[in-house]
């Protein structure tokens, strides 16, 4: 078994780890649906998935792969950026799942930013319930890339040791620009 | 549940992951005794664990700790350097676990070499089954830990793609000298 083999199978170990039926969790960046479909199928029948994504091509194309699954009725899709997440999510969540950079296959000039990321970021964790995560996948190789990754090393950078655990799993022998996974579990105390 | 409470929790869940009964598996620094004991549990009855360590202390300390836990049986203790590996070892091994540094309440001046650590390092992938894992505790807060963990990244840094998967896993919110984890997975083709 490879343990591995890329950036987003290690968030969605560490999902599938925390989520459980019932589960009320957020897909901050649906883009092609991959991880919304995901998170639909670990919430079950009885759980719920808000998903959002400021392109109505991500929002379809999202859609279409929920009503080949069948697992629609556990999603609601969100066009409209997940800085304004508050808007929609009333109670705790258990997971909040982020893919930065730009849609794959679409236009890469619509990129995730530094200051709506983090915006989204603080307000995931005030959301965030006991034991919850907020999960990224981060991109730094398109331009931006870097700079939206280093805001937000230094906002969770400085997250209280004892309220939050933050942990960077890298690759060490791969392109620089590789992606790579951040996760956040905020702790009984947090 | 909190999944990464410590870098030495990260090691011993991605042992668990590969570790079978029966597998033959190294402590390449005994140490307390700590990571023996883990590894005795996962190979079982029919499994063996090679548990290697320079200082006679450590040997002792982990004798009387696998006795106690009814484990002598599974474990052959070696008072040898780990660069030394390829003296006792003669078929492929599925997992060697390594913790840096100094011996915890032992001599500070006693300290894991960045030479042997590499010449170690080197032999242990050579014996390292397909999908078998190298796993590293690195400690860096005390002199000669930085230099050592600079010799080992330079090393496993250039290990190709195709033939490993090299992945960190560090706290972003802890002191900059927190103990960090290392992976090293031989891929099928490696």
């Amino acid at each position: 078994m490879r343990l591995v083999p890329s950036a987003v199978t290690i968030a969605h170990e560490l999902a599938k780890k925390i989520v459980r039926p019932g589960d009320t969790v957020v897909d901050a960046t649906a883009g092609n649906g991959n991880d919304t479909i995901y998170l639909a199928q670990l919430v079950g029948p009885s759980g719920l998935v808000f998903s959002f994504d400021i392109q109505a091509e991500a929002i379809l194309a999202t859609r279409d792969k929920l009503v080949l699954a069948n697992l629609e009725s556990r999603v609601k899709l969100i066009q409209d950026g997940h800085e304004n997440l508050d808007k929609y999510l009333s109670k705790p969540i258990k997971l909040i799942i982020f893919n930065l950079g730009y849609l794959p296959g679409g236009d890469k000039c619509i990129i995730t930013k530094p200051a709506t990321t983090l915006a989204a970021l603080k307000k995931s964790l005030s959301f965030l319930e006991s034991e919850g995560l907020v999960l990224f996948t981060v991109y730094t190789g398109h331009p931006g890339g870097q700079e939206e990754w280093e805001s937000i090393q230094a906002y969770i950078g400085q997250l209280p040791k004892e309220q939050y655990d933050v942990v960077l799993c890298t690759y060490l022998n791969r392109n620089v620009h590789h992606p790579f996974t951040i996760m956040i579990q905020k702790l009984n105390n947090g």
